[in-house]
């Protein structure tokens, strides 16, 4: 199994730049750091072509460059989650937001969650079909109701109540993802299982100057998925969570997330004080959910600013940049 | 807060009786046992008549007649949780099935989710309204599908197709249920926030002669409920979840037992080998959830039967029987 190990030295040796800078009697500042992926999958470098990969790589720089901005100006871990996702929900190129994908009833049902780690506060949006950003609406959910999670039509209303950018569902559609469904839908017909497309989600984990970490996560969904399917972006503790710690957001198979609360699992096992992040992160993804089978990855963070990105796929597309440090981004395992 | 200290010894000494089978040459048998609720919240003695009190005994003591006879016959933990869930569904005194809650659109919206324990396969519904019996359709998802959760329309659509049983919305109309709604909008118009009833849900929890944990629960969700909110009954992690070692059903303000995954931590917490089921539970409900101001209880086994049922309300439906021992029902905090 892959464990993207050379890359995550990387990491480490940026993480201690970032918490070095008090030595010379500089006022302490705590780190800041962002973390953020564009979904994991079968994604493999030959089949890319160079123009596609730039694209790729242009956008995960330019959502770490945009985040790490905020950060480094004293906004909150919140804000910059949801300031990112937007970028990503905006961008057809993830599926989440305006690039998402089609269901088998060729809509674009869309999901988000979004959580605070300093109170534990969390909302969620399952099966929204015409709010541009999902993940605003996600915390919408969180600050303005008393409710955690809130699907389909009535979810919909909450949004537009709210005075969130409503779009019309036609927003949404794009010839790629339009072709993704019909190829779907052949393969579904000689076929007895259809096969998913690559995992897309979008999500990012952000620790501000405050020490607060929060944590969010939004997706168009699977391709060709049926009969209001609910996967793990929108359900806190399988595909998001935070807690004063530790953040994580998930992407991949969903139905293997939930049932192995993935994001709050990697969380939990912090507890004992026994483990780091990226120990956690690891038996979560290759030990648990890749013994039984489940496919994807996460982005984590701790509380000293560190980032984990492990995956048990051929890719996630994922970047993070630590303080004032280069953005790094990745594609492929190997990146 | 209250830890229903007494009544547990009760359940150890049940516990031990039901291991010692083995001792006089018999065939080994694994224990058995079942674990049952009917929500949790503000039930407080000098509220109920006697015919009332006697009828929520008389429904938790056939319920758990039901489910151990089945037991002691070799069904399965998984076939046992879905008859005892039909049972209570069944039953217009518990918010789940036929006695379900309205929202605040005066609709009866459904919600159920099943866990078997020994394969970690999982499944639910939410937000349905024609389903008999919500808890069959979360196996079905489980069984018949490849995804976890099912919402809204779609999942409907999907029970349907599985030949499960239908119903008109109105079945689910009942007049005490209509009443509590009307009360919750008087109450509503005279105070800035609603509050919500007991926490109606039913559960159960089962370990069979192989030794295998399925767990499952169901409810009506809240009265007066807006926006397609979803609670954690359908949640695997939050209001069920079962693994090898332990089974878990939840019930209270739902919102809470999402934020701290609560189902799955019980379990999670016994992987160090340091805890007992009761101590897990206990650190939960009573220190994190408890802490943070979320009401409700939880029901489980471990895999040697031992039954835990620990709530931080004024009362929690509830029952257990532990092998052919005599069934024990409760209701209030110091029954």
């Amino acid at each position: 199994m892959s464990r993207a190990s050379a890359h995550q030295l990387g990491f480490l040796a940026l993480a201690i730049l970032a918490c070095a800078g008090t030595a010379d009697g500089e006022p302490e500042k705590a780190p800041f750091a962002l973390v953020i992926h564009g979904g994991a999958g079968t994604i493999r470098a030959e089949d890319f072509t160079a123009e596609r990969e730039a694209a790729y790589r242009g956008a995960l720089t330019a959502a770490l460059d945009k985040g790490s901005g905020l950060l480094a100006g004293g906004a909150s871990s919140l804000d910059v989650v949801e300031a990112v996702i937007r970028e990503m929900e905006d961008d057809p190129l993830f599926n989440a937001g305006r690039g998402a994908v089609f269901t088998a009833a060729g809509r674009n049902e869309l999901d988000a969650s979004i959580m605070d780690g300093a109170t534990t506060l969390a909302g969620g949006v399952a099966g929204v079909t015409r709010v541009r950003h999902p993940i605003s609406a996600a915390r919408a959910v969180m600050e303005r109701t008393n409710h955690v999670l809130l699907a389909g039509a009535g979810a919909e209303r909450f949004a537009e109540a709210q005075g969130l950018e409503m779009v019309d569902p036609e927003f949404f559609w794009t010839e790629s993802r339009w072709q993704s469904l019909e190829r779907a839908r052949e393969k579904e017909s000689r076929e007895t299982a259809a096969q998913a497309e690559p995992f897309g989600t979008v999500g990012a984990v952000a620790l501000d100057r405050n020490g607060r970490i929060a944590a969010g996560t939004s997706t168009g969904g699977m391709t060709n998925k049926k009969h209001g399917r609910i996967g793990d972006s929108p359900i806190i503790g399988a595909g998001t969570y935070a807690n004063e710690r530790c953040g994580v957001s998930a992407t991949g198979h969903g139905e293997y997330f939930i049932r192995f609360a993935v994001a709050f699992d990697i969380c939990a096992r912090l507890r004992s004080g026994e483990l780091t992040l990226e120990q956690a992160a690891d038996q979560v993804i290759h030990g648990v959910l890749g013994e039984a089978g489940g496919k994807g990855g996460i982005i984590a963070l701790d509380d000293a600013g560190t980032p984990v990105l492990i995956f048990n796929t051929d890719g996630m597309y994922r970047g993070y940049r630590v303080a004032e440090g280069e953005p790094v981004v990745a594609i492929f395992k190997n990146d």
